[in-house]
């Protein structure tokens, strides 16, 4: 990534954002807007911080918004941006689950781009109803999963895609937390309540980042699913584990474990995915590794800036080859994509190919497709059951 | 492990053993001589090589063995041995899958103990018939799933049998190779034949490996499973993967994972248990670490003469902290144990309890009904099957 | 690192920054410009980015400055921002190594606080009159030797100043690199030339991190040196590699080791630190672990946001456990740090005495110390010399 | 390594090999004669255990050697041995230190084959002697420097052998262990004193291990040293570390660093070196892994039985890809290759090329030429003083 900025070449100025969601005591919130200010493409120009309207307008105070542009509620916010000469172009929602789809519906009504923490929505109904308003309105959606974004993952992407791996035969995902290991309900009391935390917690919070992941690297989808869901911690009813075998379209077979009660575990996201030519394994604690383990060469230790590095993962990196970036700038690098493909929509071009690899509302659509095959097959007692 | 020798100590000789099995071209073969050398507790005095009388003979020359020792198949070994004074004491069989049940049987009926490789047998009903027959000789019987050798490993079981790990809570286990990721039916013939490799290719191969490290560590047995299996590689029938969820008994639950079809991919035999006090994770390929991760302590790196190896974990160790052992070292510790359960019982004594750590007849027997019940589960479509 | 904005909260602003140098080609200028955003302390209101006054403002414009606000020339910058009611806070220096001092000395004149780009200065007799005007300006001097930044860098020193390690005995650091291992001067033309790079390029660029982070972690200063300065690869005059062995003040004793010409070499900065009771191991590549080895217990590697995580480390991590940061976040502590200390210094406040350890002109003026020893023991055949 | 026995093949029968020293308590006995059991090239059949005759005839009991084989000192072994049929063709040497050089020289004047730990002796002018009579012996002379052994170690030597790292311009080796980070001599008390140990505990213990490593892989020799040497734990005389800077014969350049004093540390000898065209990286507490870093292709992890494995590697491995072999393993492949030269000494034939890659009298003279020159360095306040 070098140091040119396309959105102020294309524009003459930042993309104008307003953030929804996110304010005190959010873990996501802080890491939304380092991602929108990283690059340098971004103004955040206005906000609902949160529900509360008192809270929201303080909270906006506090990150030094402007007085007029701390705004009670997202339909005010709407309103009177949408009036402004200044207003915003963007919004980014960072809610409660249960907030993203109204708030995207209501921003997409309004007619302006969106920026979307996953899961998109709680429910499968919802997603679709998301997608086709996605479709018909013409505007950017960027889902943040943002394990997308990290610059070896789009490297193992293109090599799956590129053909380096052959014909793909095994995928196995595993995303093991253990931010839940102690009995009872958990910090952030809205993820356990179904209304808002989506119907499984585990599928929600994790799941699909998990799925996502799996998706974007091996270029498949998932053709059928066999499951169980559960909680293995007392005290608890939101599902804390999930173990899905997969049959993937095309024939490829796989294995998906995700938990948040592994007492000890930090965020040990892992993929491995085995064609005919080789295997790719790719770690999330130590993302700046891409281990490719061709079928009859050395086995090699690819990295951002290192030899072999391509194109779409180059464009994600900032630094030198051996500085280390991490879970913010991958962030980041979602942001800056939309960044480009909303100023290209709005200058009237075609944005950069490579900008386009960001999760969009299809994809969202396809994890609550995913989380709702693995609720139904795990009802079913692992039955196998189309996703 | 000290320098002392308890096999002399206790019977003022070595243990006198024949290999049956394990001749020109075998992969295991080697192993189990090195394994029977490496401590000075075995004299390997005769053997049946072959199951080709000529070159059963030649290779026990090759090895140096006497020429009045080197036998061409096994009922002459054990006439003739029965009969002299210098006689052996113990059979180590490492023949194909289905030369292990005959065999075994007839040491047994002879009055010899017995080292077998995995998997004991190629049907359930055998392993039954085996296990009975074991239990009424009175012989020891040591099943070569050697990986519950390495110190590491026998140091997890241990913290979880004091309770350092709470309860266990979530079990995973994955075994992937990438051996058979070439078309066709492999390097070694017999293995892909049902009827000598046995009825799931993968699952007797490596999937009893992984199903005894999980019971070896977890100290839990699998209650139910929900497989599936298959191949993904073209022009082969024999299972080369197979992924199971599992139900363990006492409420745990986990992924099981084995394939031989990952291309590149050496020989990752990977697990982690996890309880409620924290987890531990332990790979084969680096086989000196154990990571513990406690719940709300910093995470450790244990290794086998650091500070806080555990007896189990120490006598299984020959070389001061930092000077890595392996593979042959994890056999050896198997056959050092079973020397001295063989020396104890030929002198009338009873053995450390220490010693009795390696894989027994019924642990064999549950590895045949843990594939038995993934067989059938998978027949059924991925229902839940108790194993 | 919580939401909350410490300088909006003491200024209701952020800090007003002018950048010099960093422009177009500069690998150097991205970094401190993210560096200044991450955290949203400062707003960069101007810049001259070029020797060259018509570049500089070009590249002002495309950075998204305000026109009259990209200035041709230092000399106009401080003018014209001294004049401004919105005049500038601070400048960040990140010029070719020979601007750094003129520009300092400049920018401190005019009674702006300064964020420098390393080495401080080309000379040590510079370094010295830049250390006494910082003294004498009372402004807030902050020296990028960014590695200092990383969390576990600063968990480490917080260990080694909490005695956890006992009495230092015992340093070793090594900074390989391989950006320089092709013949030729190298890719930055300025580097090589002694004039603007420095007398001693690879002790210039890389060593002075090195002993940096030696001296951040362990507390201790260099006493004497015995070293030897050279180039390995052919077509070149400025040194590629340093050797030096360290007596410590207190009576430690170290290694040291530097070079650019280790082909395929990314950034290997690694330092061991041991004391009487136990032992510290970091490395820049994968910069999220710090292991401990404590004398009698298990090692522990311990993570930025784990247990066992201490304050100086927590402050410095923005995203949950087992979310890795990296080089841009380390660098952005050293900004953000100082944003604490200028915005205190300008509301006649205390700074959170946490927010100083960023490296400062005493660092700076103690690196070319080092820098001047190792020269002059070089040139006397390797004799000891006092740092 | 295949499963054929060339010493029997060739002789017959294994070679009758007498142990000298290593009786109980010894770290290094046991390891010796593991070694030598693990490929049954030999059969150990007499010994010298213990400098107490009757410490000496217990021990060798214990083991299981034929009464009339444990003999109470060295020239009883060494004249009964003579006279018997059956008598020994080798004597393995693991006696303190200064009964290397005394051992060495009688077993020599009797027509033995001899294998001896290291340090080869404890003078330069004792190394001298008995390189001169190995020379005109015609015996085989293997040092037991075992990380040569190692198969990735083999590996490296072969690729900077074949010019796969171009010109080599960079070495770098550091031995750190923990073992003598207590106050006191330490646990072995004739180490400390250096009639018996030698003049320079940690440069006889470990600094000759890395000499040799460093030439075993690099294939140059040292020219210039420029040193210190000391010892930094209270209560002790001993050295405890040495720091040298080297300048190879040929024109690379190094560092050198080897202490026992860092607590915590168990084995960590670590080794870098580079060329023009790529680096090459070795730890042997993770024996299986070689990293070869090329100037502009991806970096390769290269291990023992994987693509890439050359035959000096691959000879050096008994178990398939992935199964990890260790310290016992590279110290057998020294023995085994040493029974190899032996047997065809004693058939009249040359051996495999391949065989003669072990440390020998020739290697074990230059490790004292460069402990000396190591000392007299020091002496002289880290002068540049010939190797």
């Amino acid at each position: 990534m070098n140091d040119r900025n396309p959105v102020i070449a294309l524009l003459g100025r930042r993309i104008r954002l307003a953030v929804i969601g996110g304010g005190p005591g959010s873990f996501i919130g802080p890491i939304h807007r380092m991602a929108a200010r990283l690059d340098d493409r971004y103004d955040i120009v206005a906000g609902v911080l949160s529900s509360d309207p008192q809270r929201s307008v303080a909270a906006g105070l506090a990150m030094g918004l402007a007085p007029d542009r701390c705004h009670p509620d997202l339909a005010t916010l709407l309103a009177a941006e949408t009036q402004r000469p200044d207003g915003i172009d963007a919004v980014a929602i960072m809610t409660p689950n249960d907030g993203h789809f109204p708030a995207a519906m209501a921003a997409l009504e309004h007619g302006f781009d969106v920026i979307c923490d996953k899961p998109m929505t709680n429910t499968l109904a919802e997603a679709q109803t998301l997608l086709e308003k996605v479709q018909a309105s013409g505007r950017v959606f960027c889902l943040t999963h943002n394990y997308s974004g990290y610059p070896m993952v789009r490297q193992a992407r293109t090599m799956v895609a590129d053909g380096q791996l052959g014909e793909i035969r095994l995928v196995q995902v595993e995303y093991v937390q253990g931010g839940r290991a102690k009995p009872g309900p958990g910090r952030v009391a809205w993820k356990a309540d179904p209304a808002r935390g989506g119907p499984s917690l585990v599928m929600g919070d994790i799941g699909t980042h998990a799925h996502q992941l799996l998706r974007f690297i091996s270029g498949l989808e998932v053709g059928e699913v066999a499951a169980e869901l559960g909680c293995v911690v007392p005290e608890r009813s939101a599902h804390d584990f999930a173990g899905v075998l997969l049959r993937m379209a095309g024939g490829a077979r796989g294995s998906f474990w995700v938990t948040q009660a592994a007492a000890g575990v930090e965020n040990g996201l892992r993929i491995r995915v085995s064609g005919s030519r080789g295997s790719l394994e790719w770690q999330q604690e130590h993302p700046q590794v891409l281990d490719f383990k061709p079928l009859d060469a050395p086995a090699q230790r690819l990295t951002p800036r290192g030899p072999g590095a391509l194109p779409l993962a180059l464009r994600g990196t900032r630094v030198a080859a051996g500085h280390p970036e991490g879970f913010p700038e991958a962030f980041a690098n979602l942001y800056s994509d939309a960044a480009e493909a909303i100023a290209a929509r709005r200058a009237g071009q075609r944005p950069d190919p490579l900008a386009l690899h960001f999760p969009n509302a299809h994809d969202g659509w396809m994890g609550m497709r995913f989380v709702d095959a693995v609720i139904r097959s795990a009802q079913a007692g692992g039955a196998w059951t189309a996703a």
